[in-house]
């Protein structure tokens, strides 16, 4: 499928839905709204899954993976080898995101994006091999990429999100891994959002002062010579993004596409949501923020966005830990909106 | 066993396994802390459970139920007979916790420590009978209860949660019922936290302007008639509280004696911890804030014990629902701290 027919049939949310579930959320034996945003969760929920009866039963979570040429300008505090190696911990089950996934019972994909490290020797139906290139070029230098992989990008993470969706998938997660990568998603944040880099860039995985000060330079430095046009989402991508973060951005879209709700992690996945809301502005009513992160910045994103991240607990890891521990949430917000009888159910009297 | 016996045996947490803690956190191979506050849970549980394979595999929560004389002074927005026709609701599973504790596998149990109405011909063992009276007296025209009362409510809250603990419950959350109970926590918050009522007293479960002014005179003048002093728990609570805030201080209590783990709720869960601190300030070792109430007011009692919440989403139900919401943040952060590989483990490189 081509990414304007993908766009053209995303549609916002059938209010209808959302009014029933309204009117069933205030016959619930308890003060009015009285549990907050589980409330709203539920209903939107019910919107998207045109239902009164919301179900997450099956969950999953699509690491979206790559590598950065910009690390070339010393970004990161880790070697770039590690963004492989971390592949590797996700396929055996030892990373952050596969102890909160077996928690949840969500189950991990990982997706090779174009990451350095070949692992196509490796035997495991849990990795899923689309790598365009092995990582972008360096774009504080030209283009990270060219716009047909941009495109490509996107259409790969569409392709492999609709999968698990088609499979009865009901709530899908997004994560990512790359060293390097919170650099282009903050160039992606401050294109989109209009942000001084100064503001929306932070330390990542933790670089010193001088680390910051490169990163800066070399955001300030890619955004001034590639000269991304915000309102093109691929543009702005294929100048200045990367390959796991157009991935992302296609699990935005298919989720938009298949009327299913995605739960996007923190910075990285959030510059994915940012590309896909250029590309289609519904987008975010199918869009869950999982988690506030650590990282600065990421609230720029998120208020751009119009987005009120479940979570707010000082997480910045990535691999969609943050997205996938509000599933646990929103999970208790659908048992809520199901199971509490109504005021005349349990024989209760309402406000006087 | 005496209230002065349990609060001797109270001991602050042990550092020396949250230092262990510590030095497994920073092997994970992830970033330092990058998963933030979830380490900080992680760790406290290592302490208080003295292991570094820190478990919360049985969960239980107490709903604490008791009715108010204040309420004659038009402080709530629902009837008195809420709370037992809830306390029922409790016993078919029909209420908002009921809905939770299933979602994250915890048995609920509910204490009569003083409702209005006469439940004991119900045969259900998830209801314990402890009925001081069937309701406290009017604190805003006298004490609320004796002092022997007083100290009855929270050794019959000691004696529920340290059941369970000694049967093998490994987290214990603490919830509340009581048509009114805004009113007798606003009240202990005021005294003990030293707040101007007018900053600490809220709606409750949705008192209109002029329920609210009523409930504000009634602290005002319940606390002008009955001088608690605040730095006598049993004062406190005799005075302004009530028997299910007494008994949720118990519960606080019984966790710091028996080293285990107590996740509070919101507002009234609050003001019952803050009774058992003013008894013994070690408890805060043991005890998790499950969430941030919509409730003016929470804040300021949060701030007091220098708790700093789970979750914050807009939640002012009580039943002990952001607590065991909670739970499964907490259990997130157990399978993070137990399942995650080290770097060595994952033969991945640390930082450069």
């Amino acid at each position: 499928m081509k990414l304007q027919e993908i766009v053209k049939n995303i549609e916002p949310l059938d209010q209808e839905w959302i009014a029933k579930a309204e009117e069933r959320t205030a016959k619930l034996v308890m003060p009015t709204r009285a549990l907050g945003r589980l409330h709203d969760i539920s209903e939107r929920l019910c919107g998207i899954q045109k239902t009164i009866q919301p179900s997450l039963n099956r969950k999953a979570i699509l690491v979206m993976a790559g590598d950065h040429g910009v690390v070339d300008e010393g970004v990161s505090a880790y070697p770039q080898e590690v963004t492989g190696a971390m592949v590797q911990t996700f396929l055996v089950g030892g990373a952050g995101i596969n102890a909160i996934a077996r928690h949840i019972e969500a189950d991990v994909f990982v997706v090779d994006m174009g990451i350095k490290a070949e692992l196509n020797g490796v035997d495991d139906n849990r990795l899923i091999v689309h790598k365009i290139a092995p990582g972008t070029a360096n774009f504080s230098q030209g283009p990270a990429m060219t716009r047909q992989d941009a495109e490509q990008s996107i259409l790969y993470g569409f392709q492999e999100a609709s999968k698990l969706y088609q499979d009865g998938v009901e709530i899908l997660g997004t994560g990512d891994m790359g060293i390097g990568n919170t650099t282009p998603s903050a160039a992606i944040g401050s294109v989109i959002c209009g942000a001084d880099p100064g503001h929306i860039v932070g330390r990542g995985t933790g670089v010193d002062n001088e680390g910051l000060a490169r990163k800066q330079d070399a955001i300030t430095h890619g955004i001034a010579i590639n000269n991304p046009d915000p309102r093109d989402g691929l543009d702005v991508l294929a100048k200045v993004g990367g390959f796991e973060i157009g991935a992302i951005a296609g699990c935005v879209l298919s989720a938009g596409f298949h009327r299913r709700p995605v739960v996007i992690d923190g910075f990285i996945s959030t510059a994915g949501a940012l590309i896909a809301w250029v590309l289609c502005p519904f987008v975010t009513d199918y869009l869950f923020a999982g988690h506030r992160s650590e990282e600065v910045g990421h609230q720029t994103m998120l208020d751009y966005l119009k987005l009120n991240p479940i979570l707010d607990l000082g997480m910045r890891l990535g691999e969609g830990t943050g997205g996938a521990l509000a599933m646990s949430i929103m999970q208790g917000a659908v048992s809520v909106f199901r199971e509490v009888m109504t005021f005349e159910e349990a024989g209760v009297a309402n406000k006087e």
